[in-house]
């Protein structure tokens, strides 16, 4: 990375720490400025307009995540084992993000579903492309053999998205020490509805205990 | 209701719309004065801050809340038809609040998670009352011999929130229409597996298709 470079990837780190905690809405020139120690007129610089930023912001949230949760989950075996670990770390990013706020994009979800304008169409285009990767990581496990053939890879998704929500719901907004395991949970439990017929377990309710 | 209560109430449901578009954060005394014609310092002699009309506000949806989606479902049925009843209100809310913004409790918790003071209590101490209503609603199906005794009321709780929360995420932001329709058969799943063995279908893949 060359020094501008450097700058602005430190910069954007500085305005994801602002928006994790008090949303896009919240990060400003001005909130930035003082957070970084740069010049109001330095940042403008950097990026022509305050929403240029928010989207940069954005953008950089979704590069952190890619890095997180998609790309470790590549490294598992295609099928159920990726299906597993794409789950399990997305679960941990909550946490793990390092962000003070907890998920940037799902927040900025919340705070854009009834705010027109390029940054919700951002959030719309970036929400549909996780839910994409939740949804071709179950079409694997099914050709692979993990899953059964008439597996609704839609719905099994939504499911899990389901979880990934309340997860981040439970532990950040109620302290739930729980969340972390419920949601591995009932992961499992949508997993064993969709297991071929062979590999089902005679007791379903021991399996779940594991 | 008096005068005075009319008023008061016709102040809250102008500051509920607002809150549901924009937030609590987007809710002050100014835009409040914009949305209902009334001066600053008439607002003023309602709430005596910001805060109090925030917080009012919260409350004032949190009844709303009751009346749509609480009380209609205790006309069903103790057991799972109250617990039918009361998810597939919960999530019929989303739109049928009426609220321009959709459910301003579940904004709210993701507007706070990061922001202590009085407001985060009073929305956590609203999403416990929410998960309590689940759970009870659980223990009661339990209770009626509906589900098996060995049902954890919490795991279920659980999972029912996140299809909840997906709902009107997938609904509200991504203009999923196929939200409402999946999160009942998400929660027919949980369901399915906390039959009590008679009761269980033979076939769960076709019942899962009704």
């Amino acid at each position: 990375m060359g020094k501008g470079e450097e700058t602005r990837a430190a910069i954007l780190d500085a305005g994801l720490g602002i928006a994790s905690k008090l949303g896009l809405e919240g990060l400003t020139i001005g909130t930035l400025a003082d957070a970084t120690g740069m010049s109001k007129s330095g940042l403008f610089a950097h990026f022509g307009s305050r929403e240029e930023l928010q989207l940069a912001v954005l953008e950089h949230g979704a590069q952190h995540f890619a890095r997180q949760v998609v790309e470790p989950a590549l490294k598992s075996k295609r099928g159920l084992p990726r299906l597993r670990a794409m789950f399990s770390h997305w679960i941990d990013w909550t946490i793990a993000s390092g962000l003070p706020g907890g998920c940037i994009l799902i927040s900025a979800a919340y705070e854009y579903d009834d705010r027109p304008g390029p940054i919700r169409d951002a959030v719309v285009r970036q929400q549909k492309i996780g839910v994409g990767l939740l949804e071709k990581a179950v079409a694997l496990a099914v050709q692979e053999g993990d899953l059964r053939a008439d597996t609704d890879a839609a719905q099994f998704a939504y499911e899990m998205f389901g979880l990934v929500m309340v997860n981040h719901h439970h532990r950040r907004l109620l302290g739930d020490r729980e969340a972390y395991r419920r949601s591995l949970e009932g992961f499992e439990s949508i997993v064993r509805r969709h297991l071929p017929e062979a590999a089902v377990p005679r007791k379903p309710a021991a399996a779940a205990a594991r």
